[in-house]
């Protein structure tokens, strides 16, 4: 058994929609049977955290600490822990909690449930130098990833990989729409997989990048010319972009039994002709995160395919720096902050 | 070996966009070694005819004679066909032809062949008393069905069949929205799978034969509270209408991992918000027709379970009376024409 005496928190926080993040210091929730507190070591900056710093969403709540791509070594646990040890060096997403009793955890899409709790919304977050979650949704990280490199899987990576194990198969013809935080894995992944892999970008100078990650080719998502030239070229299509792009060229790029899956809402409702998904049984689709089964998977698969994120790691203590440069899209691909 | 030597068909056919059908004698093309000639004792009435009638797709060339819901009796064979014999009874839909040999029609989804052939689209139909095909597109027709009841499966009732036999499962809670030539038999299909179904329609008189087409509930599918009221109710809504209706209701109306596949193009393009999709892992989909396996598929289910079209029997010669009636919508649920 171990102490659940309250301790502090040193964290830092958003205290008014769009401020700048400062120090705050939080004594956590008791420490509950199920619950780890992680040391944090590295923490992601995913766009999600800009949108709540912003409350774009209209759903965030003040002080507000940002931060969902945690990594770090588990400290305490509670009594029900017996999967984890202290030590333990582990990663925390999106989503640290669910009912674990519904349908869809049942099933092991924990992602789907309808009480999911989110790490950094309505409670505070990963830009700390600790936090206090469900032991549940605390995932061991297999030794070959460095945490630089894994912290940005336990967003960005799962949210990517999901359609990919959902959709993907080794033969598969796969397209990656934006090359960012979240596409640059994608490539990595799909490329992992066996699959022949095109990236689409706005962004013509990414296009050496993009076959250095694995993409066997490259298009440019803008150019309507070289759209109309992918017709009926790809399994799936992975669009990680908020943007409106010319989707009907994306679904008439779909194979037969194609699917074009986002994993990221548009700005803007999406206007398609339906004649165009009937013609070849194509798919429009959406995924969120992945539940636990998928992320252990995932951190499988990227161990032993040394797939980890391209970071630019800065101290905790810059996060204001990392958030400035990332409003700007300054970096490739992700920001991960690092405690000393 | 039977003799090909040329005969003459007798048809009805329009002369021009949207005339009305007048008798017209033909001289077949010669008979190649896969075809067969049927001799036509029923053709079922599909909106697609008057489409085709009217010129509403571009393509159509005149004379034109519609008719793809075609049940008769081989009256000849080519050298090659092996698999029906003289008077067997069978069934022709809107697909005559295919490549057989790309990927698709290996697969046996020769619905997806991008080289189809259709069966009243640039050659003549089945509005007539004989028709000559590719054999391969002939499909013998179970004793257990009657020929007036079988004749509208070979389109109406495999393109709801396909998208049911894609995604339903016995435990699938399924939505059909149209209860018309269509949707009456989608009804009984999913009835018969073992679903749960509720039949969505704008006509309140409908619901009484809903359920005794085998409905469970009824919801009216323009009535925006009912709408809201069914959140997360289904794992399939298959639409078989053409309008547009309140399509984030339906989308919401799935439960995750739900589709919403359309087997009829909208007359408007479908405008969502991509979050929808996101949050439950959404789809939406359509589905044209269906391939060989899944017509001798459906066939054996329809015998297995006494599925056929409820239809009303006319005379061909009366196909112009058929046909107004048609566009008044003034038929449940099928025409199909009769030889004498």
């Amino acid at each position: 058994m171990t102490k659940s005496e309250p301790s502090s928190i040193d964290a830092y926080a958003a205290s008014e929609a769009g401020s700048a993040l400062a120090p705050l210091t939080y004594a956590p929730d008791a420490l509950g049977p199920n619950d780890v507190e992680i040391a944090i070591t590295h923490c992601g900056i995913c766009h999600s955290d800009l949108h709540l710093i912003d409350n774009d969403w209209r759903t965030s709540r003040y002080p507000l600490i940002p931060g969902h791509e945690v990594v770090g070594t588990v400290a305490k646990k509670g009594d029900y822990v017996s999967h984890l040890n202290l030590g333990d060096r582990v990663g925390v997403g999106w989503q640290c909690g669910s009912c674990l009793a519904c349908e869809w955890c049942e099933r092991g899409d924990e992602n789907l449930c309808g009480d999911t709790i989110e790490t950094c919304v309505g409670r505070p977050g990963g830009f700390a130098n600790s936090i206090r979650v469900d032991g549940r949704f605390a995932f061991a990280i297999p030794e070959a990833l460095s945490s630089h490199e894994a912290a940005p899987l336990f967003c960005g990576g799962i949210t990517v990989y999901s359609p990919l194990r959902q959709h993907a198969r080794p033969q598969s013809r796969v397209g990656i729409i934006g090359i960012g935080g979240l596409g640059h894995l994608a490539i990595r992944f799909a490329r992992a997989f066996g699959c022949e892999v095109t990236a689409f970008s706005s962004t013509p100078d990414k296009e050496e990048e993009a076959r250095s990650l694995g993409a066997h080719h490259f298009v440019s998502s803008v150019d309507d010319a070289a759209l109309k030239g992918q017709r009926e070229s790809f399994d799936l299509i992975v669009s990680t972009v908020n943007k409106s792009l010319e989707w009907k060229r994306y679904v008439a790029a779909l194979r037969p039994d194609g699917v074009l899956s986002f994993v990221g809402a548009l700005d803007e409702p999406l206007t398609i002709a339906t004649g165009l998904l009937l013609s070849g049984r194509r798919s429009i689709s959406g995924s969120p995160i992945g539940g636990r089964v998928a992320i252990r998977e995932m951190l499988d698969f990227a161990a032993r395919h040394q797939i980890g994120a391209q970071v630019e790691v800065l101290p905790m203590s810059e996060v204001n720096t990392a958030l400035d440069r990332l409003r700007r899209n300054e970096v490739r691909y992700r920001f991960v902050l690092e405690n000393g």
